[in-house]
């Protein structure tokens, strides 16, 4: 139960009571030893002083800004899109927020839902964030003033998409470090819209769990590839400008893209080492760039090899990846999936791509489209799911999620 | 890497490389000033000294018995069956045996299978265990002799079985730590697979994520209850008797039961929280029986209310699957699973129920049949899905997992 921090433009990072406790009580015995033991420990570990279960950590829900945005991504995250009963009206609308609203406020910190059936199931947050998204016919609804970019994305030539996995009125991403936790909040939270809405598609997504790698490790997705590496910094003008949007009542909100990306792992085994870098413009073994040595280093885009060709190929997904223009950039907080084989099929697996934007339009879809006509990595993937979705802005404590939009 | 431990009778425990060389520096710097801060922190905090990133953990592949029995269970595990094709024969077994030891043995240690496609997935083993079961069909293929148990369970009343759901006739159990890890080893385990069996079903199971509660905390099942209270405990003659089969080519070897348990969480919802109390027979805050007040109270079933009913009800789960019967006893090793809601059900959750027996027919069949007959938890439980596998036991370096059988 941290105090709202509204206006914060810092990073969202987890912390508990105990860590705190735990400070005043090494400094009360002998703060001297316990400085000298703790730097040993650093020197030969490099790490932090001991932590208490991280299941105590917890993540601000108020603020500027929605969580589970700029929130370093947790282990678990939980998709669900929702479609509006036909019934459900403005006021409903209303009424379902601020309802969702109370029970994100109190889950996130670690307490129960008003009226929570298990509420030993709350007490380990675990970093669990709820973040809400509000879909074209949500905007209508509500009589709002619907952004240009929010509806479905233009055809692109490589979708294959399936109705029951895109689309949809309201979204919810739940994600904490614990998939107990995430399982809990996630049937709290959709017991109370159950009034309004009902379940159009869901989908489950993992990445490393807390404390598999070292923190800040880029997170790897199920082709191997370190996923993300040029991705704006939380905290930085830069990430401000590519994710924040600025205008009307999605002010301090921004726009999101869930697609859902079927990798054909069957297929990629059919390909070496040398032919999986090309594809990507990356080594495999740390990510760096192939004129690189880095994961860090910028592209050299002008090297070639001895007979002329460029060291990143100009199908790779690097290359098309990136803009000679500023403004086609997103960030990107993907999970992966795996729903397990059946029959020959070994695996029925992939990236569910996660991305924010100020403004779907003008930064993925170009993007998007340079990958569509020209992205080797494309042989071995399928969109087979998309939706956008309006990210409203944060709330203050008494405040709800979308009132910048209802009230 | 570490050195195999065949014989050993001692539980396994995660351990790595890096904990020893902190140990040692620890030491090397100042263990007074170490070892004063210490027990100031562990006086704070309860908290071991800092740990490296828990994914370098592992545990020892080979041994008396397979691994991922006595291990304490990892966050997240995976079950396969398989189904052998109508061509596997003897020869092809023992191929396919040796093959998938080869890769269990190297991915749970954190190197990469033979050929594996994505090293970089295989460098954190997080605990990985690969157990493996054998279905009735496997063992008759193998000219083997059949356990009397080794078969489906007999029917029970409350059973609404879904044949994709159950028996089968190799098991892969795939756990550890994290779920990516998890997913590799998975892959790289069935694609050798592909030759002599097809996939018959699979299931994704969790637990709390690694840290996120204190260590040895009981797990708590979607219902809110704690679950597994009464296992024995590994490493004691106790378990020695429960689990390990002594006879044949089963020796130290052991019988598997793999339920699917539907949760209607949904109905469960409509009790309140003495109704759940008298259901379980126990408290749900911290999981003591109705007569005691911690979690490891030995239940007084002889007590009565004041009006003269038992304190702890006829009906209850927790009276219901106690046996006067020494032999009736089990070692549970559950998961919990929750493939999301659709339309206007808010989820599709349960529990993956998993003991491990010496004898089905004589430990698990008894208990079964009374809980069939008179539990109350019925009311809010479906078994959807059974399966019963005979567990070989673990190889010597070299060896491989079946070769009692098959050689």
């Amino acid at each position: 139960m941290t105090a709202p921090d509204h206006g914060a433009r810092a990073p969202r990072s987890g912390s508990t009571r105990r860590q705190f406790l735990l400070g005043g009580a090494v400094a009360g015995v002998g703060a001297a030893a316990a400085v000298g033991a703790d730097t040993a420990l650093n020197a030969a570990a490099q790490e932090a002083p001991p932590a208490p279960p991280h299941g105590e950590q917890t993540v601000p829900f108020h603020g500027q800004h929605q969580a589970g945005i700029d929130t370093p991504a947790q282990a678990h995250g939980f998709f669900v899109a929702l479609d509006l009963h036909d019934t459900t009206d403005r006021a409903d609308l209303t009424r379902m927020m601020r309802i969702l609203t109370d029970d994100a406020a109190r889950l996130t910190q670690g307490a129960p839902a008003l009226a929570d059936s298990e509420p030993e199931l709350a007490a380990s947050p675990a970093r669990l964030t709820v973040t809400f998204g509000f879909g074209p016919r949500f905007v209508e609804r509500a009589g709002g003033t619907r952004p240009d970019w929010l509806g479905p994305l233009p055809e692109f030539g490589i979708d294959r998409l399936e109705p029951g996995l895109g689309d949809g009125d309201l979204l919810l991403q739940v994600a904490a470090d614990d998939p107990l936790t995430v399982a809990h909040a996630s049937r709290m939270l959709l017991k109370d819209t159950r009034s309004f809405a009902s379940v159009r598609w869901t989908q489950q997504g993992f990445r490393r769990a807390h404390g598999t790698v070292a923190p800040g490790t880029t997170m790897r997705n199920l082709f191997g590839q370190v996923d993300g590496t040029t991705n704006p910094a939380p905290g930085t003008a830069d990430f401000d400008r590519v994710v924040w949007a600025t205008g009307g009542w999605l002010a301090g909100g921004t726009g999101m893209v869930v697609r859902r990306i079927h990798m054909n792992l069957d297929k990629w085994d059919g390909l070496d080492r040398g032919g999986r870098e090309q594809s990507v413009g990356r080594y495999l073994a740390g990510g760096a760039p192939l004129t690189g040595t880095d994961e860090f280093d910028e592209p050299d885009f002008e090297a070639t090899t001895a007979i002329g060709f460029p060291v990143i190929p100009e199908f790779s997904h690097l290359r098309r990846a990136r803009s000679e223009n500023p403004d086609e950039r997103i960030f990107r907080r993907a999970y992966n999936y795996d729903d397990g084989g059946a029959g020959a099929e070994v695996s029925d697996a992939g990236l569910i791509f996660v991305s924010f934007q100020a403004d779907v339009d003008r930064q993925f879809v170009p993007l998007q489209r340079r990958l569509d006509q020209l992205d080797l990595l494309n042989e071995w993937t399928v969109p087979i799911g998309s939706a956008v979705f309006a990210i409203p802005p944060g709330c203050r404590e008494g405040g709800f999620i979308g009132e910048s939009l209802l009230t």
